[in-house]
């Protein structure tokens, strides 16, 4: 695959837009085009070199785009596709990176008369940032990238798009339906990131406790450093999945709070082990 | 202060206090010897040039140690202490390492005829592995330290371990009283590993779940791998301010679930922007 032989066009030059950007220029991408409604973000990308031409209008960048790459907010997503369907060139592949799947899958291909491929993809990788100032191209390094692609799509345009995302670093290309994908995702990032919102804003977190903390308390907090736009979107949107997981662990704090309670040591010697083990197996 | 001074004594040489040794004698420490009932630790600690002696019954080292760092388990402490009584020598500083304090400081402080002087410590670092080959005496570079001293401690002791413990690495000493300790401890370390248990030992964690895992969930659950023996003892003995945390924690999480299954997307952000700038605070 020559990443050359494509006009790659960027939708939204974010955190995520510009790392994707600068991951393709380092491949050395040949037509690269960015569109934002932010003037700003445009001459950002510009002067970096990390974009070919930038648009604040969709038009002009959308009609000549092998493939899109939209990195918009979840909730902008569709929204975006109905609004320029006309505008995309036929045959074109359009994916995005949204941390949730079925919805948006499932409302796009609904629409009647695409000429396009969609293609959903999901780059398991970020910071706790917000805009292209804060890109990095190195961020997909070793990241898992899942991509859920439809039944209807061809397997040359799914190879395409899982060809494209190795070359930008990332190291495993997980294929699966998006309502497996929004359940699972629902525990391995929708819980942690409750979970960790939920430590810092205990009430007993004060001036004085702050000299207490070490390493175990900074690890499970550093997501409550949260996108607080996006993240409600994305709980809500898989809503039922979220809830299904926050109660499974809730089961599981509760067995353990009995335990203590009731001076069981061997029980919680029994969870602790099965816990280090299973930690073991991730790492 | 001079440490060569100094006659210290390492009851249990695992790894905490193998880590003390070697942090000890990187200082340069004149007289430093250990005290453990295997002898294979005590080999591995002569070998490594960390001692100067080591000694499986303890009453020789005791009898000439001016500090005793005990790094027992927190339940074999108090008996330690207790089954070597007669040994200390008159006007020792003797010092633990447990992450536990109101339980240990009570029962030593009602010891009747010590003629030592016992100021616990609890330093605010170490890993998920056990015994000296995994010691390393770096591990307390930039931590916290906890000391909790009686009233009847003398000002000039409490400055030696304070000073003892700065140049062994630790960043911040802070002085509480045992009780506040095991209070903020419950929060900052017990809960934190509790939720780490918790979040690995759901039943949803499989195979196919953990090509899912991100940076979030690997952070939340790194202290899942756990010393299985020790951490039953830390909560139980610390059992009513650890339930009083997981309470806390619960109520954060069910506010969170009801704003998800309300789409209360207005409460979210306000209880995320909340935890982002709570996170900052910690950094």
């Amino acid at each position: 695959m020559d990443i050359s032989d494509f006009n790659i066009t960027i939708v939204g030059l974010g955190l995520l837009g510009g790392s994707m950007a600068m991951a393709l220029r380092a491949l050395g991408s040949g037509n690269l085009s960015g569109i934002d409604c932010d003037e700003t973000a445009i001459e950002f990308a510009l002067k970096s070199g990390i974009i070919d031409s930038g648009h604040t209008d969709s038009e002009t960048a959308l009609r000549q785009a092998d493939i899109v790459i939209i990195c918009l907010y979840p909730d902008q997503i569709v929204k975006y596709i109905k609004d320029n369907l006309n505008f995309f060139k036929k045959g074109a592949i359009i994916t995005d990176i949204a941390g949730i799947k079925s919805e948006i899958v499932r409302e796009i291909s609904s629409i009647e008369g695409r000429n396009f491929e969609f293609i959903s993809g999901h780059p398991m990788a970020g910071n706790e940032h917000k805009g292209i100032q804060h890109a990095d191209g190195e961020m997909f390094r070793n990241a898992n990238y899942i991509i859920t692609p439809l039944e209807e799509n061809k397997e040359e345009s799914i190879e395409l798009i899982s060809t494209l995302m190795k070359k930008i670093g990332f190291k495993n290309v997980i294929r699966v339906t998006p309502e497996k994908h929004d359940r699972i995702i629902a525990l391995t990032s929708h819980l942690t990131h409750i979970i960790a919102v939920s430590l810092v804003n205990s009430n007993m977190l004060d001036v004085d406790t702050k000299l207490f903390i070490g390493g175990s308390f900074k690890d499970a907090s550093r997501v409550a450093l949260i996108n607080c736009e996006l993240w409600p979107q994305l709980l809500i949107s898989n809503k039922e999945n979220v809830i299904e997981q926050i109660e499974l662990f809730e089961e599981n704090i509760r067995s353990i709070k009995a335990a203590i309670r009731n001076d069981d040591s061997e029980l919680l010697e029994k969870q602790f082990q099965q816990a280090s083990m299973r930690r073991k197996e991730i790492l």
